[in-house]
């Protein structure tokens, strides 16, 4: 069994880890730091583990963390990541990193939107972890850098028409709404339950970091520099984004064969599914999965095409994918342990 | 006191006028009518009346309702509206429709979205019931067609920009977030709670019957033809609308500046609230209350304008805008009856 | 016009005061303390009051707060409000205090449920602000402590059993609701979206507050001590408290006779409605208005009483009818300011 | 692999059973019924299986049904349920119904509050499913009745009390609180988005149908008759029920006790979890999992134990539950394909 540990595990995100690693066949979960809940049991914090674990969460240093496990999975704060990530490294351990601290190529733009990077030198080792991009690196990786939550969706929209230059890449406009696990369980106001139930906003219009590294991304498949509109909206539920993807179409094509090119483009991708002609995906359709759900639509009248994409932020944006990567970085089944259908209604 | 009437009253549209009007100090509603309901108790039917009126719904005729009444709000179906307004008009009263059915001066494009149009000369002498823009108009109007839910809150956050041609009009992108209350009280599965909560999803994507109505009046306001792509999409609260709009600016001109001209722009409509620098409106500060709330933001990397207005869609999305309207018809203030603060939370 | 300050202004209870107390047609809100958004304005804390009003919350000592107004609300925490109150009525200022801090009229149950009372000797000066029990002490009062949410549902809810001692005093149990607004606008993790949402728990069984306010007046109804079990739960909606309430029967009466027994009880009570046979309140049909709605059942096999009452936490459980005695105390119509009907859905 | 069908497979109930029975590695499902959506995909009517399966509900006798199967689900309405039955029975499968119709063991009380029975003969060889008291029986049972859903959670709430007779068998008041999803997918007015949302209400106090089987088996549990008083509630959550159980003590105990007592009662009970003094559950906790939570405190003032239970309806309530039947009718774990860690946030 591999030994797995979780640095930072007391927020959302650590415990969506350990649901889904305490039903993975390979791996023991020896490790779970907290700094808040040190010598907490885990089923205090997360009832849902009520009966489950007698485990307690540690306040450890990396190098403790290191010395009991063979991959180490990050769920701490931009900034605060890349103070652990190069002892784990240092130890010969395998990290999957969850915040933003490796996800930039360019260390510039990495300052301009977070703050100064400590370890630039690292960042070229990171591998960016969406499989479906980016396989074969995150197999040979020591360092991955697992995706925002808007990115994943987002990018899983594009890539297929912005590898084949079929859109217009100044074109693009992403108009998300994210559910409030995306915004972790510190407290505060913006995130009490008066304050969200019955309502919904657009925040950060423009301003979110995950445009940089959707722009990077973007770049990457289009092979040219591409600029985007980004408005996020807090929705009243607890778990999923789902992305509205604008831009104008350079190509004449229909939309039954645009539908055919993604599910071709994503044909051997068991987490992508594509819609057929007139279904879109509903958040709810993925809730609790590691799936990202497609559905498209052209608009005759106006040449622009319209993607619909959605996944559960805190699996397939978030812990799933991380198992995602961990899975292919230890040389396990890719969708081991993620072989759940979504939880309806 | 003026005699009022609701025609097609048990629907959650009849419920908010009867809120309102009820808190209305000209006007006593004499007539309620519903054919399911006809005979039972309005309170029976809507709780929140308990106590407070004896009335009960009745199937009465337009004719028996003509007898009883001054004014008459219809909130049916579109298709049956157009068959009991000319009863209405032959004698004499005033009539507010909550429908489609008068709404599109083309009536090619009207026939085309929804069926055919039995008494097509009545449509040019319908004032499009938005008070904001056709107050004059609506002053001396017989019969006034009040605006879509949808169509309001675009309108109103498109007008000024329009009105000053600052905008490529061909790049009008409306991605719109509505509460499930638009879709009625008609029992079906799409809105049982089960389905709705815990989910969003776009629908109807460049096929809902408000794009013909939306691109009548952005085309009046602009000045020549204006398509726009539009994705509705359904939220899980009760109540509100909330439009993220984007455009491409032709005009170089600070947020500041442009929030200054919206600003002054509505600077004499007491229901256009305009937010400052960096501030967007949250449907659950509208809601119940019958303003528009609009928010602003320029980004000089795309050069984009993004715009989010949002309203209440039973209030200033139908009842409350078609009391404006009544208001406006029969010489009161036009905001009687409407000085509604949002409840929150 | 009556001048009226509200002190510690910036809670849920803060603001549906402003909302209401800026339609009422006989005072003017003067002042508005907050600590913590001194020079803050109003609607940069609450974006309902957007546009209408350029108020700004000061950090005023209630010396200050005394010269400005005649009438003053406090909406402090236990502990707190008895600091400021003695200050208030040296002044000669009428006083509505919506904290427990003068709610328990035996001292040593204060101190033994809060904390060491610093102005025992006011606690006989202040009337326990039901108006349907205490509408001529409230008239005459200085000092009026404005009931719990959990008591004035469960109160009303048994008044009439209890005048006539027609239940077994040993057999009450109760079983309330609350939705989240009453808990406050501070962070913590309980009150987050995501802890709430689609949840649902008990707390603090038998442990609240609540539960000597209770037992005092209902001990005054019935005439003699009354011990009450109690379960509080918390309800994953913004508003609203729905009390079970469950007794055995000593009279033998039928349903229907009771409930004409309750409406008979409640005749001149406009804030109070009795629902017919079968027929029981929803919490949606109080949201936002000053009602307690009540429904009555008798099981004859169990020789039971079941009594269903619910009230907006917000206004009848606070804000509402602290309104209600400040008009009985300065002699204006009882429901002056109060006539909402319940904004449903 | 054995070969399951699932009779009446198109509600929540019948989704949930194919939700769970897709990850049990001992089973095929092999046939799926619905009349109303005969042919089409069952990812077109549960989008949450969208490129998991292409299979498509069919319109088939029972006949039909059994010869492709070993066991059946039926997931069919009351009444109609004991049509297909002795059908299946004939044919030699192993049935657990999902009905009412064969969970009274007295045909009087069943015709009594359901309708005639046409098998009255089947009755006594129905096993009532709920494995924690009738382990035995059910591995056994050619026909299981599988519990309702409220029963489930207050008969495994108040079995070590009454098995030991600690309490007053005439005291017993339970107060019920059950999502949305309990009353299935079919269109009503009553469990629309609207109607629900931000509401909370009692229905159908003393009157409902579950009273009679709770009746039944807490009077079996106590050695004599038992009578209660039940008020279900409806809460806005998709799924999980709470229940909250009150009874006189007629045995001196301390809540720490009790609760030892509770866990030595259950211990081999993997689906249920006894929780610690001061602690309660909440639905939250147990929501897509198997489990049934309890928590439990002693009221020394009233002499009243306080017992709350909790249990997600369609899983232990429902589907769940219906697979820990098969899995002890066909010899597999309990808890195969039943390992699931709640769903939280």
């Amino acid at each position: 069994m591999l030994k797995v540990g979780i640095y930072g595990a007391s927020g959302y995100t650590g415990q969506e880890l350990l649901r889904l690693l305490g039903r993975h066949p390979e791996v023991d979960v020896v490790a779970l730091t907290s700094r808040k809940f040190n010598g907490v049991p885990v089923s205090d914090v997360f009832p849902v583990f009520e009966g489950l674990t007698d485990r307690k969460f540690m306040d450890a240093s990396p190098h403790e963390v290191a010395g009991l496990c063979d991959v180490v999975f990050l769920a701490l704060p931009h900034g605060v990541s890349m103070e652990a990530v190069p002892l784990f490294l240092e130890a010969g351990k395998k990290v999957i990193d969850l915040s933003a601290d490796f996800r930039l190529r360019d260390i510039n733009i990495y300052e301009q939107w977070y703050r100064k990077h400590i370890v630039p030198d690292l960042i070229k080792e990171a591998v960016y972890g969406l499989p479906e991009l980016y396989r074969d690196d995150v197999k040979a990786a020591k360092l991955v850098a697992n995706p925002g939550c808007y990115p994943t969706g987002v990018i899983l929209g594009l890539a297929p028409l912005l590898k084949k230059r079929w859109i217009d890449i100044t074109s693009i406009i992403v108009d998300s709404k994210s559910g409030v696990s995306g915004a972790g369980r510190e407290p505060q106001i913006g995130t009490l339950f008066c304050e969200v139930d019955e309502g919904f906003k657009a925040y950060k219009i423009n301003q979110h970091r995950h445009i940089p590294e959707m722009e990077q991304e973007l770049g990457l498949l289009a092979g040219s520099d591409v600029k985007i509109s980004f408005a996020p909206h807090l929705l009243p539920v607890n778990r999923g984004i789902l992305n509205t993807i604008y831009a104008t179409l350079q190509k004449s094509v229909s939309t039954a064969a645009l539908i055919d090119f993604y599910k071709e483009f994503y044909k051997d991708e068991k987490f992508v599914r594509i819609y057929k002609v007139g279904a879109f995906p509903n958040i709810s359709s993925v809730k609790g999965s590691n799936y990202c759900d497609i559905g498209l639509t052209i608009d005759s009248r106006t040449k622009r095409v319209i993607i619909v994409s959605t996944i559960d932020n805190l699996v397939k944006g978030a812990a799933g994918q991380a198992i995602q990567n961990m899975n292919l970085m230890c040389g396990f089944r890719e969708d081991t342990g993620l072989d759940l259908v979504s939880l309806f209604p």
